[in-house]
């Protein structure tokens, strides 16, 4: 049996092989991350309306995730238990332990999303309050302290990340609260695994229009240009980028 | 000479009445306004997030259009002075004084509305807190006090009005105050006076999505079909249909 | 037996009674055909190229719908062998036989077809050479004989019927023939059955474009407005509206 | 007073260099070809129908950019005499002399022409029956022998140049014409120079659908990512790329 094993596997190698030749194509030569990154124009400043005290609540029909107790409905990449720490009614980034994503996947969606940079300012342009909110667990949405702190403009708070720069920067100071209202569009695929339709994005932060139907062009990889990956439903996942941003009052609309 | 010149006048006034004949083409039968308007599916009843009590603030680069003490940015149709009434910082449609204007024209824009029909309720369907908002003084969004008051779907409040119902009914009751954000992209034109492409809304009422990049057709006619017609730049317009609707807070960003 | 089967029906009459009651909406006024036809402006005449003498072949990916021999891969809307004339490589409308359609279904495509109204003219307007080609089996393209025919313009051929006219006006002459090369992209569906995305057409009218990437607004009815309808992969139905049109060379490449 | 001017034209200069610090953001990172080019997935290879013997005549609204005669609508990239040759009521490229474009400028068009890569077969990769197709003078669709030759897909025939690879690979063999059908809607600007609506292309080669409205992202450099640069009406630009790429039978049609 032993030996019938080994034949198979060896046969399987070389069939292996073979399609491995047959499809040897020049790979993408090497990039670094500067390369996808370009810091003009500067979006206009705007002072945002006073901010909001208390957290904007969720509508009836919208799914709450979370509600200022704890992460039942969020998970690390590897489906265990969420480790961000939860204090005060919002959670915050736990430097180390990862991404968390959502147990439950979604397709079009209107999120509603508030975060907080740490008051105590760190770091410049990427180092300082940097994470994200990924659409269906795929495409980037930058999360980044952008107050008096320039960066290159595809990697603002509010672009898509290494992609399109937002029309405003719109950012409220360190230590207050900035909300996202991000209405999403999935794409849908063709039989060879590329967009029959884009996925598209409207954000507005602080009430502040940043993308207008944006159409996401593919994922948004820290290096390299933006692929096309086939994918169905996904999960809201935020990043840990080991900075200590905060999270409130999170619930979605399936549209 | 001067025969000369009359018999010239005279050849071309035919010239002109045939050409006048030679275009006489059949023009749309009339219709009725009920004939453009359709009641299902009836958009689901969504609770918006607690009422804010509070106005919400214009960012530093708005151009305020109503700061609740007087209209001196606005103006009736015929370019006098806008008669409806100023009190408590709001202002409320004056019956029978027709629509108002703003004296500045836009393109496309960011628009935020807020506005509150009558507490005590009379009349139903369209006949109860009914105005409107037009797009460069052209496309109506409808504003209707949709409050437990059933009415065709796309005359509810959020509708491109007899095109396109909204995607919720996210009316606040009777006498509380509503938000629209609007976000316009104006047409282009072809040289015949057709759409080169066309304009855009994206509305949210209260927080949530009403239309999204939705294509407006046309004009927005209480009878018949949606119509082209040419236009450049043009006013916020808000509709006297002889309801006490009131207004508050009014600003709008160029984009 | 026969009391019971009435039983059966006295109940079901009444539960249909009580899904009537519950959604006793108003419905939209009835309206006659000339109400959504308008004349103007009329698209400019353009003469094509020379016309080719003969038939476009197809690629070798396409599937051929018609090659010249028999109707095999139509049937009528019954699902019976299809009744029009085929004679010397082309087939023609057999009046009063109804439609025809592909048995083979489509969702997105690029179909070539080519088609000729008949030499003898007879009738004006709507009344000489109308046939049309259905796609999906539900959105009409009208074929009709607009050579130095005038008619209104949202039912010219080349129209998306009743809806949007065409570019220009690319007819060769009666007895000759015209080819379509149409770029089809099909809806998708939200779970109320409305549009999440809505169909689009591209359109050539030999080698002259009739339509781009215009959005198809829902069905193509005669009398009213068009209706959007939820519906999968369908088929391409060909009109027969009385009049002696004739194909030939029909193949379709699945996108 | 001299002295004093000095003295303000000093502190000028000096306000000036803080302003040019002020902005020297940093440059994107060198890139190499080899970056923007991937080979995956290859689209099929379709075989077009029977190649047509003649050229495909124009409309009568066309202009006619080649008759076959000569290049008197042409000019080199210095507005000087286009030194292509002229042949058989052909034109090739001319090694060494450069692009050249049209003297006419346009926005949206329909572009008819014809092109053909030698029937000697040299060279392989880009490196074979290279040209292209600038739009507007700015954006390239890809001219090349891909007849048997593979190459990076986004810098196929029919690609938009580095951007996005054709839907099909519809070649015919080397020698023999070549159709291009290119539908074109021109961008529009904002005031800072992005896109208000981005360039859109639809192309038929051989009569088969290589690219369907698809969105043009900037520019087509053989070099980096594509950028968005401001621009108004362009001429047709045809490109020396050292093979000698023969045309005919070149019209278009302002939309």
């Amino acid at each position: 049996m032993k030996h019938l094993n080994l034949l198979i596997l060896a046969s399987l190698a070389i069939v292996f092989s073979l399609n491995a030749q047959e499809k040897k194509y020049p790979q993408r030569a090497p990039m670094t991350p500067e390369m996808s990154e370009y810091w003009q124009p500067q979006p206009p400043v705007i002072t945002p309306g006073k901010a909001h005290e208390t957290a904007v609540p969720a509508p009836s029909d919208a799914i709450v995730l979370f509600d200022g107790e704890n992460l039942s409905q969020w998970e690390n990449s590897k489906g265990n238990a969420a480790e961000w720490t939860v204090h005060d009614g919002v959670f915050t980034v736990k430097r180390g332990t990862g991404d968390i994503q959502t147990k439950q996947k979604f397709n079009d969606f209107q999120l509603h999303i508030e975060w907080r940079s740490p008051q105590e300012v760190r770091g410049e342009s990427q180092g300082r309050g940097n994470s994200g909110v990924f659409l269906q667990g795929v495409y980037e949405i930058q999360i980044l302290d952008n107050y008096q702190n320039e960066t290159y403009v595809n990697g603002q708070a509010g672009s898509v990340y290494k992609q399109t720069p937002p029309l405003a920067n719109a950012m409220r100071k360190p230590g207050e609260w900035n909300t996202y209202d991000i209405i999403y569009t999935a794409p849908t695929f063709k039989k060879d695994g590329t967009y029959r339709t884009p996925p598209r994005v409207t954000l507005l932060q602080n009430g502040i229009l940043l993308q207008n139907n944006t159409i996401i062009l593919g994922t948004t990889p820290y290096i390299g240009f933006p692929e096309v990956i086939e994918h169905g439903e996904g999960p809201i996942r935020l990043q840990d980028h080991g900075d200590a941003v905060s999270f409130r009052n999170i619930w979605i609309r399936e549209l």
